[in-house]
């Protein structure tokens, strides 16, 4: 029997070719919740089918998994000795130009909502165009709503301009799920200092990534670098505000990295972070390979100084104080409210 | 302040042009929830569009309205003096040829759904069919998924071989929502007592509809008449197998009757219950005309013998008792069960 005084553990963003195999393996990396990615460019009913899909999987293997709601479902999920899956989109398109689907949406079990994924969408800019003309119209009313009902403003893959936006618009902290800082690798997918100190000022977390392409050296990155990176990070945003989101992809096939940059949006092929001479995944770190590989960060951790505490906190702690935050509606008092007028 | 002791009332159909007015009617006639329709032939996108306006309705009227998902969101309506509003389907268009939507139905709060609306469907054959042939192979799959995950399968418009035969395959008792025997008025659309007493005797249950063409002389029908017809069927199924669902369709303009009926099946107008003298919707009885009116029929039944436990029974707390047992997983004990195995 596992303890139930052991810290929580989280990671904030995979999207992994699912298996019985990966569901074990998240059992035995002591995984308590991650956050999935369900949609990358797909439209609404094509995400209901992608949530169909997750449904078997949980009537499947209900001793691995079970749908995360909230924060508390991590703690069910530790007792239960099983991971909580919480669902994400890369994009908006789940909600295509339809407000009221952010609300069914998240009734279905959606925790994160990116509101653009490299390119301009109907309500941000991504990180790859060269213009960025910060929140839409929509974009106002969508951020307005999903804080409302209780859905993650999530930032990763999108532009400064639109990111600083949405920190200042948005009544509640939001999320990079999975990004790194720019001081230490600059790839237009990590973050500047000035925006990740704005992010850690408005209660927002940031959660770090194992995606090589995010990664200083790449494939080549050492453990030791990455947690030295991680106490910098620490320093310039606050301990409470990170935490993990390895943007692990693992047993996927290489058509689906183009699928994630090409969706439908282009005839011709757009190589995003890779390049013509390497288009596949890239190559995972020696000391990060799959989910059991998180007592390896842990021990990262230790070694470039944080207390056990702070560890604690960087490997999901800090996430299930966001999640417990974050994910029920703007107002949770109506009921008790009415009952008082009621009376 | 109501008195919490108050029993339980619920209507278990109607299809209302849903406005303020019709809300604060629900509240005058003390009506804590009710099982509205939101999907004659709508198919998933549209149905979840349906869903959406009733969203908006909910945020809007939070003090007269809310989503009901269990039983015991009639006592929390009771105690705040709000309508718990279940939904449900008359037709299983909602879930086109895709069993995965029933769970995702479920979790945006459908409660209710008829196999088949006059017509045959892909799952059962509706009443104004000439043939029968009964529950089809979908039907079958269809009946154990919702028996699984806790949605209702209504027969109202079913014809009897498919009803007897859903009654049979069903694990869970199924409800005939709004009809009457036909011992009393020998409509398409009413049931005879071969198939109410295989109801009664599965803990099925029946909701008296007072929709005139369902009523022994139409609109004329009196509520004396109404009321004796009640006190039989309680001697025939059983007192704890009725309860009320009056099928009302307040302030619907004639041509919500004709998409009712005609839905897009066919390009020739076909009248169902009425005729080509008369179209439209039929005019309510004077003793029932809306919301307000559910205090009448409560004393219609004390006049005609019941005594006010009985009646307290027909009015509600049977229909209470009902979406106890029926609207949770067929396994609720899987959290519990994950638990003790964990430790």
């Amino acid at each position: 029997m596992m303890s139930r005084e052991r810290p929580i553990r989280v990671d904030c963003l995979q999207y992994a070719n699912w298996s019985e195999k990966v569901f074990r393996q998240m059992r035995e990396g002591g995984v308590d919740g991650v956050h999935v990615t369900i949609a990358y460019h797909e439209n609404f009913r094509e995400t209901v089918q992608n949530i169909e899909q997750w449904n078997r999987w949980f009537e499947r293997y209900p001793n691995l998994i079970f749908l995360g709601r909230t924060g508390d479902d991590l703690t069910l999920a530790r007792e239960t000795n099983r991971t909580a899956i919480f669902f994400g989109f890369q994009n908006p398109s789940p909600i295509e130009d339809d407000i009221g689907l952010i609300e069914v949406l998240h009734t279905l079990g959606a925790r994160f909502m990116q509101l653009s994924y490299n390119n301009q969408s109907l309500l941000a800019t991504g990180c790859y165009e060269a213009q960025d003309p910060g929140i839409t119209r929509m974009g106002r009313q969508v951020i307005k709503e999903m804080n409302r009902v209780g859905l993650v403003v999530d930032m990763s893959h999108s532009a400064e301009r639109s990111t600083l936006e949405a920190i200042e618009i948005s009544e509640r902290p939001i999320a990079i799920t999975h990004a790194n800082p720019s001081f230490w690798h600059p790839a237009l997918r990590n973050k500047s200092n000035d925006l990740l100190r704005a992010l850690g000022q408005s209660g927002g977390m940031l959660g770090f990534s194992v995606y090589p392409h995010h990664l200083n050296d790449g494939s080549d990155c050492t453990l030791e670098s990455f947690c030295q990176m991680i106490a910098k990070t620490a320093e310039l945003m606050g301990l409470e505000r990170i935490g993990i989101g390895t943007d692990l992809c693992q047993d996927q096939p290489d058509s689906v990295v183009e699928w994630m940059r090409v969706g439908r949006w282009t005839k011709e092929i757009d190589y995003g972070e890779g390049s013509k001479n390497s288009p596949g995944f890239p190559e995972m770190p020696v000391w990060f390979q799959d989910n059991r590989d998180f007592n390896t960060i842990e021990s990262g951790l230790l070694a470039v100084g944080f207390s056990s505490n702070e560890v604690a906190r960087i490997m999901g702690e800090n996430w299930r104080t966001f999640f417990d935050q974050s994910f029920g509606p703007a107002d949770r008092q109506i009921n008790m409210l009415d009952r008082t007028a009621a009376e």
